[in-house]
């Protein structure tokens, strides 16, 4: 494993595509993280995802390079809807408790979305190597930040105690990401319906009664 | 999968054994937690469990019946320390917010003590079947019932707010359940250093201000 993160636009150098290729690609991503989702990524095999995908193995390697860089993929997936949902909330302003809130409300409505994905990126995410296990670390490093720093600004602004930011966010990223285990697509309850209580629990959790 | 769910106790007929049998037999679990933690439950063969235990097949089988019956010790040998945990916090009363605070100190310290144990139940618990897998939700919901309980009292007593205690045990669970991503034996951190002020932030959160 090499010691120093490798930035992430380094691991973006793709060669221009039109949009359907890419339209396409991501059809893959989402198809294949449902067959890993069921079977494990060790125990499926490229011709399980050809079939899965309708696609002969040539075609499947033309639009994904490696299983391995399907994975990655797939975990890209989830965090680029996941940081595009904690750039809106950075937009939109607000106290620290409606960021914290609203930062809420944008995870748990892509965990809802993305089962599969999310079922499959914190299950095999050891299968990852060298660069790719490192850019998997510096995303998941980047949104924790996004969190810590919605926590400091409460503590600075004495709106939160003066509580660990680091440990409390790990605690606030635990409670809303271990959701993926029981909130289900089509389930009774809808992402909001999670949130909003969540939201509830952990600001009166930290909030700084003077 | 079957519809009833079937009784603990109907799994655990096995044979009288010896002392010498039965701690043979956890060193085994205890050592293949960790083979399946490293390379996957479906990926990892017999061939490498015996390596790892230093045993030939047919003594491997003599301990454990099959791969599954090794999969479900793996969850049980959990369950077990977590239900003395939780049964140890029953005995000793007090306040809801006293008993949830113990049942946060216990769970953690089991995690702290089986990372691997824990992340192998965590991750490949679809592989379990039939009764097996009717068993291990029944002693997850077992569980679950205990933290519904605490907090049920504790809306009782007014202590808590009249929040919905499903939903709010699911969010304490998640919040506790998921430091086995990063709360390592030998780590920085000690059980304790999380479990207080998780609970310290949980109790804020749901406490009843009048």
């Amino acid at each position: 494993m090499s010691e120093a993160p490798v930035p992430v636009a380094a691991a973006r150098e793709e060669p221009q595509r039109s949009a359907k290729w890419q339209a396409r690609r991501e059809a893959i991503i989402d198809t294949s993280a449902r067959v890993f989702a069921r079977g494990g990524y060790h125990a499926t095999g490229i011709t399980e995802l050809c079939a899965a995908n309708g696609l002969g193995k040539g075609a499947l390697y033309h639009y994904i390079g490696s299983k391995e860089e399907l994975l990655a993929a797939i975990h890209d997936r989830v965090m680029d809807e996941v940081m595009v949902g904690a750039d809106r909330v950075a937009d939109a302003g607000g106290s620290p408790s409606e960021q914290l809130t609203m930062l809420g409300d944008e995870l748990l409505d892509v965990i809802h979305r993305y089962p599969d994905h999310v079922w499959v990126f914190l299950h095999e995410f050891p299968a990852l190597t060298d660069r790719r296990a490192d850019q998997f670390r510096v995303r998941r490093r980047e949104y924790e930040r996004r969190v810590e720093t919605v926590l400091q600004a409460g503590i600075d602004a004495e709106e939160f105690r003066d509580v660990d930011p680091r440990l409390t966010a790990l605690a606030w990223l635990g409670m809303h990401n271990y959701t993926y285990l029981w909130l289900k697509t089509g389930g009774r309850l809808s992402a909001r319906d999670v949130a909003k209580p969540f939201a509830d629990i952990f600001i009166h959790g930290i909030a700084n009664r003077g």
